[in-house]
C-alpha cells in the first residue's frame, strides 16, 4: 500500500449533486478502507450560508443514503469529523483569504486538492482567486470535472483559463471511466501477457466494437442533456478513452506521461472525418416512443424539458479508422445510446476467420474476445471446440473469467480510485490537455456537419439496440453488432 | 448423423475382461443412443464351449454390471438380441467355416468387423484362418488391441503377420486415448481457431508438459505389468499420441491419412535418443512404500506377483526434443506414473515470459495454457490481470472453459467412439503401422539402455508426484512440473 499522505481536500460545489452522490460517499469508502491519512481533512466549499454543523446536516440527509456498502454509524461518525465547511462567494476575495487561512492554519507542506465540482465558467475566476491567496503552490492540485467545454474552442478557453494559474502537472481532468478497474485492466491484459499482443493487430483482428449502452433515458436531466447530446456526453470522452486503452501502442512505462503520450498518439492517428465521412460513417439517432411490457414508453421528444423540435442525438455510432501500421484497415465501431435494450459497456475484438477450414459444422464462427467493463466485469474468449460425438463438427464456447470471482481484493468504485490518486498526486488516470483537445478536434467535423443538418437524424424504438442505419453501417463491411453475432 | 451401416461385429476373446468391461457395455451405449443399424449383429467368439444362451448368461453376470448409465431392462433386452455366440478353436479350420457361414448366412456386402481382443500371438494364425474362409474380403476390418508387441521387432512381426492377410486400410489398431473427445478437441482448438496457431511455436512457447498420472498402483495386474512397465504401457502409445496431437503440423484435411501423415512426420522429427541422452534426459523410477492416511502403502516391490528384484519402471519422465522449425529448442516433458499424488491427464503449454515488464507485483508469472483431458475435461488459459486497488499490481487468473458444461451433446466413452468408427469404416482415430513403428523406434534406445542397466532406477514414495530426479530434469532448464508452478 502507498504511504499515506496528509491532505486537505477542498471541495467546491460541496452542496451539489455530484458531491453528495459520488464524492463524499467514495471518500467515506476510502476512509473505511483505511486509505486516508488519519489527519486528512475535507473542506466543503459553496456559496450556501452554512456553518459546519449545517453542512453536516445536509450531508446526513443527502449523501449518507448513497453509501451502498460498508456502512456503520461508528465509521460514519469518524468520517464526518474530517469535514469542515467554508462558505465562499467566488466574487469575494476575502472569502478566499478565509479559505487559505483555514487550509494553511494546519500545514503548508502536505497535499492540497482543490476539487472544482462547479460549472466550467467558474473555473478561471476561482483559479484566479486561489492563486491570489497562494493556493496554487506546488503542493496544490486542481481537479476539473467534465464537461470541459462543448467544443474544441470552449475547451481550449477553459484550459487556457486554468493554465494561467496552474501548471499542467497540477491539473487533474476527470474522466471517471479511467477509474474503472476493468478499463485499467486492459493494459495489464495487453502488456503483462505474452499471448495477446501478437494477435492485437490488423493481421488477426477484423473489426473492433466499443459500446456504452444505457437502458436509462434522459430522466430528470433533460435540460442538461438536450444541450449536450450523446456525442459530447459519451463519445468525445469515455468512448475515445476506451479506444485509446484498446488500441494504443505499448507505453514505455506506466508513468502518467508515458501512458498519455501513447493515448495522444493514438487519437492523432485517427483518420480525420471529412463531411463525406460523417455522412457515411456516423449515425445519429433519437429514441422514439415504444411499447415495453404493455406500457407506452416515451420517445426522447416526449421527455420532460425536451423541446418538441429537438435534434439532439441520444445515440451515436461511428466507424472510426486508425491510420497506423497496427490498425490500418480495421474498422473501430464506437457506439453509445440511451434507452437501449440493455445496459453494458464492452469492448469486442472480432478476429479474422481461421485461415483454413478442415473442420465442418454449421456452428462455425470466427473467434471473438469480449471484454465486458460493466455490469459484469469479465473477459470471454469465444473459441471453436469440437462438439461431442462422432464427426468433426465444431461449436462455439467461451474461455471466460469473471474478475470479481477470480481476483481477490477490494474493488473500489471508479471515483474512489480517482480521488485517492489525486490526493496521492498520481496523474496517470487523468486526461492531459493535449489528448483532450485532440479528442475534441476529432469529433468537431461531426458536430459541424450535424449543426449544418447535413446528415439524417434517425429514430430507434426505446429499449431497442439502435437504428437500422447503424446495422447497415456494419453490414457494409460484412460485420454485425455484438448482440446479433 | 452418419447413415447407419449394417454390420456383423465379430468379437474374438468375447469372454475376456476387455469384452465384458468395455466392449459390450460401449456397444450397449451406442445401441441405446440409436447409433447402431437395427439389424447389426454381435458375434461373440471364444474357445469356451457355450451356446448363445450360455454366453448371454455370462454377459448378464459379468458385463451388465459395467453399464454405469442409461441402463434399462428394456434396452438391455433389445441389445442382447443382437448377440449370437460362436465357439471356436483357433487351430480348427472347421470352426472358422462355421463362423464364416454364420456371417455370410445373413449378408455379404455389409461391414464386417473382426475384433481381436486376444493375445497378439493369436493374431497371425487367426487372420490366416479368416482368410482361408474368405473373411478378409474388402468389407472386413480387423481390430488389433494393444499391446502390439513389446519392442520394435516384435511389433513388426505382429504387423507382418496380419499384413499377410489384410491390407493396411483394413487394419484398425486401437489406442483408446485417440477416442477421447478431449484429445480430438486438440485439433479443433489448434486448427479451427485463428488465435492459437500464431502462438503455437518456439517463439512463444518455452516448454510443454504432457502428463498421464494415475493414483492406482498395479493392483491385480502385477504379472502383466512387471513384464510391461510404464514406458511400453503408456509412453510408446498414449503419450506419443498426445504429443502428436499437440505438436504436429496442420494436416491438409481431417482424412485418416492426412492426419496420420502428420503424426508420422512429427514422430520422425523427434530427436533420436543417444545413450547419453537416455542417461541425462530420461528418468525411470519405482514407487516405494509410504504412509498414507496413517496406513502403510505398499511399494511396487511389495505388490502381489512382483519379483523382489524387479527393475520394472512404474514411472517415466522423458525430456524430448523436436527437430523442426516450429519446435526447435522447446523441451517436451513427457511423464507417466502409477501411485502418483493425483489422477490427471493433461497438456501444459508454458509460454515464454512477456517481453516487457511495465507492471509490478510479486505474483507475476508467465502465461500457461492447460488442457486437461481428464478427469475434468477443461481448458484454462492462465493470464495476468490487474489486481483490484491502487497501484499496478498484477495477479494470475485463468480464462477457462469446462467442456461438459459448455458444449451440449452426448459425450461418449472413448471405446464407444472407436467401435462406431470401426463399424463405419473410419480410420482416422487408429494408428497406422508406420507411425506405430516410428514410435517404437524412438523408445528403443531407452529400453536398450535400461536393459543394459546403464541408468539409475530411482524411487518415489507412493502417492507422491514422482522422484526428485524428475524435478532436477526440469530444473536444469529453469522449468517446474505443473503441480509446482
Amino acid at each position: 500500500m502507498d504511504k499515506q499522505i496528509n491532505f486537505d481536500f477542498v471541495l467546491f460545489g460541496a452542496t451539489g449533486d455530484l458531491a453528495m452522490r459520488k464524492l463524499l460517499p467514495n471518500l467515506y469508502q476510502a476512509h473505511v478502507a483505511g486509505l486516508l491519512h488519519p489527519e486528512g481533512r475535507i473542506l466543503g466549499v459553496s456559496r450556501s450560508d452554512f456553518d459546519t454543523a449545517g453542512f453536516l446536516a445536509k450531508v446526513e440527509t443527502d449523501s449518507k443514503i448513497h453509501i451502498k456498502k460498508n456502512f456503520s454509524e461508528a465509521d460514519w461518525a469518524s468520517f464526518i469529523k474530517r469535514i469542515t465547511y467554508v462558505s465562499l462567494n467566488v466574487n469575494r476575495p476575502e472569502d478566499f483569504k478565509v479559505l487559505a487561512d483555514t487550509v494553511k492554519a494546519r500545514r503548508e507542506t502536505d497535499n492540497i486538492v482543490i476539487y472544482l465540482s462547479t460549472a466550467p465558467k467558474f473555473f478561471e475566476p476561482t483559479c484566479e482567486q486561489l492563486a491570489a491567496v497562494g493556493l496554487n503552490a506546488e503542493n496544490v492540485r486542481v481537479v476539473l470535472e467534465k464537461p470541459l467545454g462543448t467544443d474544441l474552442q470552449s475547451s481550449q478557453e477553459i484550459n487556457n483559463g486554468v493554465a494561467r494559474f496552474f501548471k499542467e502537472d497540477q491539473i487533474y481532468r476527470i474522466d471517471h471511466y479511467l477509474g474503472k478497474e476493468s478499463l485499467q485492466n486492459l493494459l495489464a491484459l495487453r502488456f503483462a501477457n505474452v499471448m495477446f499482443e501478437p494477435l492485437w493487430n490488423n493481421k488477426y483482428i477484423k473489426s473492433v466494437q466499443l459500446t456504452i449502452a444505457e437502458e436509462l433515458g434522459v430522466e430528470e436531466r433533460g435540460e442538461f442533456y438536450d444541450i449536450t447530446g450523446a456525442l459530447r456526453d459519451m463519445v468525445q470522452n469515455h468512448l475515445i478513452q476506451m479506444l485509446c486503452m484498446t488500441a494504443m501502442e505499448p507505453p514505455a512505462s506506466l508513468d502518467a506521461d508515458a501512458v498519455r503520450d501513447e493515448k495522444l498518439k493514438l487519437i492523432q492517428s485517427l483518420k480525420p472525418l471529412t463531411t463525406a465521412d460523417v455522412a457515411e460513417n456516423v449515425i445519429r439517432a433519437q429514441y422514439t416512443e415504444a411499447e415495453k411490457d404493455g406500457q407506452t414508453v416515451n420517445g426522447y421528444l416526449q421527455e420532460h424539458n425536451i423541446p418538441a423540435d429537438s435534434r439532439t442525438e441520444t445515440y451515436v455510432a461511428v466507424k472510426a479508422e486508425i491510420n497506423n501500421q497496427r490498425w490500418a484497415g480495421v474498422p473501430f465501431y464506437l457506439r453509445t445510446g440511451k434507452r437501449m435494450a440493455g445496459k453494458v459497456a464492452e469492448i469486442v475484438l472480432n478476429f479474422r476467420d481461421a485461415a483454413n477450414h478442415i473442420f465442418d459444422g454449421s456452428q462455425k464462427a470466427p473467434n471473438r474476445l469480449v471484454i465486458e467493463l460493466q455490469p459484469n466485469e469479465s473477459i470471454r474468449l469465444y473459441t471453436q471446440l469440437k462438439m461431442p460425438g462422432s464427426g468433426n463438427h465444431v461449436g462455439q464456447a467461451a474461455l471466460s473469467v469473471n474478475m470479481a470471482e477470480a481476483l481477490e481484493g477490494r474493488r473500489a468504485e471508479a471515483y474512489e480510485r480517482l480521488l485517492l490518486d489525486v490526493i496521492n498526486g498520481k496523474l496517470a488516470l487523468f486526461n492531459r490537455r493535449d489528448e483532450l483537445e485532440a479528442a475534441w478536434a476529432w469529433v468537431m467535423p461531426i458536430m459541424e456537419s450535424w449543426a449544418a443538418n447535413k446528415t439524417t437524424l434517425h429514430g430507434y424504438p426505446a429499449y431497442s439496440w439502435g437504428p437500422e442505419a447503424a446495422r447497415e453501417l456494419l453490414a457494409r463491411n460484412g460485420d454485425k453488432w455484438h448482440e446479433e453475432q
